[in-house]
């Protein structure tokens, strides 16, 4: 007997590798289908609010979903986003590697946040929604230590929130790190399974 | 430059894929040589001692590394253990899928810990030491979702402490999880980079 009883696969409405990877690990049939939406355009408005990230991320996984859930009617639909940030501001991907080092100077010997949201979708009805947070502390880094990281942290200095990736190179740069590794890696997994699973859609 | 400056790799005295997978990861240059002791008659007197978790998989971790030193002068060797507990009961690893199902009855609805330990010798002398420790709650299981799981399982029914690699079907098993994931996965891999840091042998 399958862990899945929903009809069809789960639709991941998100580019990210690592989000896949942790879905197909734990034993989820799903298809991927990245939303194509202006993600400045639906967060600008919440942030210049003040809104906390929970809600911006939230709001983030949302639209999403609703993106793909459209044009895909009966589908279960997993929009998710993440959002960093520290004492207050959040920080968006580096676009180079110059940004990246400006942000982990910024980050180093500090704490960070790192929130991550989850919200299913069908029929562009939203069945549930969660969220879930991380902190990780950086050790004091000095701008050698910060260029040879950025030498050796390849596509995740620009692919991650965070310049990232906490399973690879990234661990040298923690003292610290408090929450799940899901949280971590952009999807309330075990929040995002619980979900499913009140649904009656694992058997597990 | 590289992460590494010790003038050899570091040897790994353990078989544990997931230690290999996240010393690479984190991009340190290791090889892997198993120490064959038998840890049974290492542990077996400390534990009917009533000697704590910690004690046991430090003293195991320092067993495996020295046997492997002794053969291996000049090396760098990493010993590693991890030991899971559930209310002052430390809980082998099961040797077929009828003892992990026990096993997870047990631990189902109840929170566990596991201790990780890894100790750094060269020419047999012991450089440092570091423990870590992580707290999971298990979901309430029945006996079908047991046999569900270890149907999905795999191999990690019985190569793994707990019967589950919690990046792969484990997730289902768990609503919490407290502690990093490295400590989890058996190696107290911030704590050992900080280790090795503080001798001078990471760049970063």
């Amino acid at each position: 007997m399958s862990l899945w009883s929903f009809p069809t696969p789960l639709l991941l409405a998100s580019g990210s590798m690592a989000r896949r990877v942790m879905l197909e690990e734990s034993g989820l049939p799903i298809e991927v289908l990245p939303a194509n939406i202006d993600e400045r355009a639906v967060d600008e408005a919440l942030r210049s609010a003040g809104a906390v990230p929970a809600t911006i991320a939230l709001k983030l996984a949302r639209a999403k979903a609703a993106s793909v859930s459209a044009q895909n009617p009966g589908r279960l639909v997993l929009g998710a986003d993440q959002l960093l940030d520290c004492s207050g501001k959040i920080y968006d991907k580096a676009k180079d590697r110059a940004e990246a080092e400006k942000k982990l100077a910024d980050l180093a010997g500090r704490i960070h946040r790192l929130t991550s949201a989850a919200a299913v979708l069908c029929n562009g009805e939203s069945l549930f929604e969660t969220v879930s947070e991380a902190r990780l502390t950086m050790r004091p880094l000095d701008s050698a230590a910060i260029a040879l990281y950025a030498d050796e942290a390849g596509a995740a200095l620009t692919a991650c929130a965070g310049c990232y990736e906490i399973e690879g190179r990234g661990a040298h740069l923690f003292s610290r790190v408090e929450g799940d590794h899901f949280t971590i890696r952009g999807l309330p997994l075990l929040e995002l399974l619980a979900g499913l699973r009140a649904k009656g859609w694992i058997r597990l």
